[in-house]
C-alpha cells in the first residue's frame, strides 16, 4: 500500500422520496439558486415539479440553466457561469446525470474568478473558491455525485478536459433510486458501462501488487454491477437492483478504491474522450469500445492481475495465466455486447480509417494526464484492438 | 437496499512518516491543545517524542492528559474533561487505540457542556458542541479514527456504555502504519477479532436480504483481515499488512458497511461489554469468545446468510444450508483460536456460573439499544454456547 490522503465531505441521502430534501438541504446554503439541469426528461418525468415545489416550499428562489447536453459542452457552461453571476446567485442546484453535475461544478467554479473558467482545465489556472454545489442524481454512473472532479468539452478545440478542486465536492447529494426507473436499457447499459470502468483504471494500472483491500473492494463491485445490470435490464424498476447500481457507482468513484493504490492513471479513458469529443459518443459506449481493447493490449503486459480478475469476477480458472489475462477482456467485452453497449468502433459508426486521428486527439489528454507510455502509435495500436 | 444518510468528514492522511502531520493538522484548529494517550508505551517507542517534536514545530502548545486504560473509564474522562476547561484548550490530540480516541472524543462532548458527561452515555443529554479532535493512530482495531462513536465504562454502576454525535468525528486522523508494528502479537490478535465483529453485526443482522453490494464489501474485507492478521503474526514488521489492516479496520466501522442495509444491532457488542465491564477483558479478547457462541445461536434461526459467509469467507460448499450456517461460526472460532484469541469464557477465567450475572448485566445494553429478542434467558443461553 502506498500514501494517501482521503478526505470526501459530501453528505448522502440516498432512498426512495429524498428528492422531497432538496430545497431544505439547498436552504443550509442560501436563499437563491441557479437550477441546472438537461434536456427536457426531468419535466416529462415530474422530477422538475418536485424539485422545484421543495425549494419553494424552503423559500428557496431560483433561476433556470437548462439544456446542459450529453457531453456538456464549455460553451454552454459560460453561459450558465454568466448567468450565476448576473444573478449573484448563493448555491447551485444541479438535478441530473454527470453531464449536469459535471457542467454545474464548473459553473460553481467559474462563478468566483474573474478569469476564463476553462483556465481551469487547462492548468492555467487553480479554483480557490466556489459556489455549493447541491445535487439531485437522475443516473447512476459517473459518481460525480460524490468526487470533486468533472468533464467538459471544449467544442472549439476539441478538448474533453478535466476540471479538479477538493472545493467541487458537493456538499449534499440526494441519491433517490426511483429517480432512474425511467433510464432507458441503452443508458443503463452506459451507465454501468461507465462505472467498471471507473473501477478498473485505477485496479489494472496501479504499480502497487500488494492492494489485497482494494483490489476485492472493486471485484466485489463490478460483480454486483453486473449482476443489478442484468436484473434492471430484464426489469426496469426492479427497486433494489435500481438502488444497489445507484450506491455502487458512487462508490466505483469516490476515491475509495484508489485510497492506498499509489500512482494509477485513466488511460481508458484518456482514449474514450476523444471518442466523444470528436463523434459525440456516449461516454458508456465510447468506454465499452476502447476498454476491450486497452485490456487485451494491457494484460500482455502484466497478465498477473488480469488473470486475478478474470478468475475472480468471471470464475475463470483453466489455461495459462496468459490465457486467463487476455479471457479477462474478452469476457468483459463479451459482458457488454449481451447488454448492448458497442464493442468495436463499427459499431458506433467510427470509420477505421479515423484511427490516426483519434490517437492524435488522444494524445493531447495523456500529455495533460502525464500518462507518457501513450504516444499516437500505442494509442493507435489499441485502437487497432477495438475494430 | 434501506435508505439512510451516510456523512463522514473526517479528513485520512495515511501512510509511513505521517505522524509529523500532527503539528500542521492541529494547528488548523487551534493553537492549545489537551494531548490525550495511555500508558507509557508511546513514550517507549518514540511516538510521544515524534508528536510533540511536531506540535512545537507547529506553535501548538498543550497540557497532558495521559493514563487511558484499556476499556477507558469514566472517572479519567472526567478528570480530562476538568482539565480541558481550566486549561481552555483549543482542540484535543489523541495518540493510541480505539480507547484513548474513545476517552478523548467523551473530553471533546464533556468539555463543552455545563452538565456531566455521563448525561451524553445515558441518554439524559446531546452532544450540541464539541472540542475538535485530531488523531494518531496506534492501533488498528476500533475504528474510531473514522467514526462518530466512542465506548466508557462507568466503573461505580458497571455500565460500558458509548456516547455518539456527528460533531465527534475526528477532523483529522493521522494513520502511520509503522507506530503498529510494535503490537504485540496478542493485542494484534484482539484487533482482528475487534474489526471483523464490526462487520458481522450488521451483516447478520439486518433485515434486509437485498445488499449483495455491502455483503461483498463485508466479506472482502474479512478474507482481507484474516489473510494480513496471520502476515502480521509471522512478521510483525510486514509493511503491507499492517498498513491493509489498519485501513482495513477504519473502514469496517466508518458506517460504509452498513449504509442502506437499514436496522441492524450489536448483539455480540452488547454482550462484550458486560464482559469487559466485569471482568476487564480486553475488547477484541471478550469478542472471540462471544463471537462464535452468537453465531451458533443466531446461524440456527437465519441460515441463508450464515452459509453464504461460510462459502464465500472459508470456501465451504458442501453440506445442507444448515450445516454450513453452523460451520461459519466453527470457522471463526478455530481461526480466533489459531491466532491466539480466547474462545471460551474459562479461557479468559471468567467462571461459568457467572453467565446469570453476566446475562443482567448485558440486559442493561440489551434495553438502552433496543434490542428487544435479548432478555436475560436468551443471553444466558448464548453464553452457554461459549463454554
Amino acid at each position: 500500500m502506498q500514501p494517501f490522503v482521503f478526505h470526501n465531505p459530501t453528505k448522502i441521502v440516498f432512498g426512495p422520496q429524498m428528492v422531497k430534501k432538496v430545497g431544505k438541504s439547498t436552504a443550509g446554503y442560501g436563499s437563491k439558486a441557479l437550477l441546472v439541469y438537461g434536456q427536457s426528461s426531468i419535466k416529462r418525468t415530474g422530477v422538475y415539479d418536485q424539485v422545484t415545489a421543495s425549494l419553494q416550499q424552503a423559500g428557496v428562489s431560483w433561476v433556470e440553466h437548462g439544456g446542459v447536453k450529453s457531453n456538456p459542452v464549455l460553451g454552454h457552461v459560460r453561459t450558465g457561469v454568466a448567468l450565476a453571476k448576473a444573478e449573484q446567485v448563493d448555491v447551485i442546484v444541479a438535478v441530473g446525470g454527470g453531464s449536469v453535475l459535471d457542467a454545474s461544478k464548473s459553473i460553481a467554479a467559474g462563478a468566483k474568478t474573474d478569469g476564463d473558467v476553462w483556465d481551469f482545465f487547462i492548468d492555467q489556472a487553480q479554483v480557490r473558491e466556489a459556489l455549493p454545489l447541491i445535487t439531485v442524481l437522475t443516473l447512476a454512473a459517473t459518481g460525480s455525485e460524490m468526487n470533486s472532479g468533472g468533464v467538459v468539452t471544449n467544442e472549439q478545440t476539441k478538448q474533453k478536459f478535466n476540471i479538479g478542486s477538493p472545493l467541487l465536492f458537493p456538499k449534499v447529494s440526494i441519491l433517490d433510486p426511483c429517480l432512474t426507473y425511467s433510464v432507458p436499457a441503452d443508458y443503463t447499459a452506459y451507465s454501468a458501462v461507465d462505472a467498471i470502468s471507473h473501477l478498473i483504471e485505477g485496479y489494472f494500472t496501479s504499480a502497487d501488487s500488494a492492494t489485497p483491500l482494494q483490489d476485492r473492494f472493486v471485484e466485489g463491485l463490478i460483480k454486483t454491477i453486473i449482476e443489478c445490470t442484468e436484473q434492471i435490464l430484464d426489469q426496469p424498476d426492479h427497486a433494489d437492483a435500481r438502488a444497489t447500481m445507484m450506491w455502487a457507482a458512487t462508490w466505483a468513484l469516490n476515491g475509495l478504491s484508489t485510497a492506498g493504490i499509489g500512482v494509477y492513471g485513466f488511460p481508458n479513458h484518456m482514449i474514450e474522450h476523444s471518442l466523444s469529443a470528436l463523434y459525440d459518443v456516449a461516454h458508456g459506449a465510447g468506454l465499452s469500445i476502447v476498454m476491450p481493447g486497452w485490456m487485451t493490449y494491457k494484460a500482455q503486459q502484466h497478465p498477473a492481475k488480469f488473470a486475478q480478475f478474470a478468475n475472480r469476477v468471471f470464475g475463470c480458472s483453466g489455461g495459462s495465466e496468459q490465457e486467463r489475462a487476455l479471457y479477462a477482456a474478452e469476457a468483459l467485452k463479451q459482458w457488454f455486447r449481451k447488454i448492448g453497449s458497442p464493442v468495436t468502433l463499427a459499431e458506433a459508426k467510427i470509420p477505421e480509417q479515423d484511427i490516426p486521428a483519434i490517437a492524435d486527439n488522444a494524445t493531447m489528454l495523456a500529455q495533460k494526464w502525464g500518462l507518457n507510455e501513450y504516444n499516437a502509435e500505442v494509442i493507435a495500436a489499441i485502437l487497432k484492438h477495438c475494430c
